[in-house]
């Protein structure tokens, strides 16, 4: 018979998702319509009314629901220090350590010659004019250990260096609690290269 | 800062869905997010407007978005056999081997003296009412083959057996592609007292 068309329509909206293949989707289908209604009906609203509720701090470019994200927001938050990360979900990544009391600033990219995605296209320009306006000592380039990540992170370095801020990148090396045999030789050379006295 | 509160009623509602943990939440809340707002809203219109338009088939109790299931509305399927399983999914599955052309009765669950669900909580009524009054030649039992399954098929079995109709249940064994190493006991023990002349 094939599926019918409001749950064909659901797997094939769900399977839209990251991670999520035709199977999973038709599992989760298949459960949403035995769900009840009321329930099913709070699920698509906290999707469709999260999403349209979400902008961007008109400071730092993380997530909000309001004029300022909670960190731009939060007074005991540190000022002078800028913590540079490629996406909203980085913050909230970093955020869950729980360590890093400064201040955050979402680049909404990375710089990727390939892809056609420069300086220009992505928030450098703001980071620039906050740490001219900001009284900002350190700038911590947390974009991704990868290529694009660390020429962003590079060109963003080089840009601030006439600014006489400190710029620190965030170390690479083994993860806590992996097996070296597992780690790829770029991620053990780094980890040798950042080795400290004990 | 923890999550503002748009992406954590997403999270939260995610997380509800099966095999979809908090990372898997997050990660997808943080995916809907970055969407588009109409995609969003295609999304969240598939889920509600899907669930609100399924019912149950009149005849068989299957998923259907009118009167009849897909099934059952189709002239070509042949008449006289009834393969019974315990939900809609079930049926799906089934219709995904493309090699049965009968029709399905759907019970809505298996007994389970544990849970309280007697034969009077599933639609084992309406399957006897069906027998009786359709000209049926087989009834093939394919619920699930554990302990709630093989119980209701039992039941189902000793119920139709003095109207003279054929009571059939699918074989258990070893699962195609699978490795006998992996498999358990039990199941072994089905493949060979079902095994057959080559």
């Amino acid at each position: 018979m094939g599926q019918i068309e409001p749950i064909a329509r659901m797997v094939a909206q769900l399977s839209h998702l990251p991670g999520i293949g035709q199977k999973t989707a038709q599992r989760l289908a298949y459960h949403i319509v035995s769900m009840p209604l009321e329930e099913v009906r709070d699920l698509a609203t906290a999707l469709y009314q999260g999403r349209k509720a979400i902008r961007f701090c008109a400071v730092c470019g993380n997530y909000t629901d309001g004029e300022r994200c909670t960190v731009c927001a939060d007074e005991e938050r540190r000022n002078g220090q800028i913590c540079v990360v490629r996406d909203p979900r980085d913050v909230a990544a970093l955020e869950r350590m729980h360590d890093y009391h400064g201040r955050y600033h979402v680049l909404h990219g990375t710089l990727s010659p390939m892809d056609g995605i420069g300086p220009d296209d992505i928030h450098i320009k703001e980071l620039l004019q906050r740490v001219q306006e900001e009284n900002v000592q350190e700038v911590i380039l947390a974009t991704n250990p990868d290529i694009e990540g660390e020429a962003t992170a590079t060109y963003i370095a080089r840009l601030l260096k006439p600014l006489g801020v400190r710029i620190t990148r965030i170390a690479h090396g083994v993860p806590v609690g992996s097996d070296l045999e597992y780690a790829d030789e770029v991620t053990l050379s780094r980890a040798f290269e950042g080795r400290r006295e004990m």
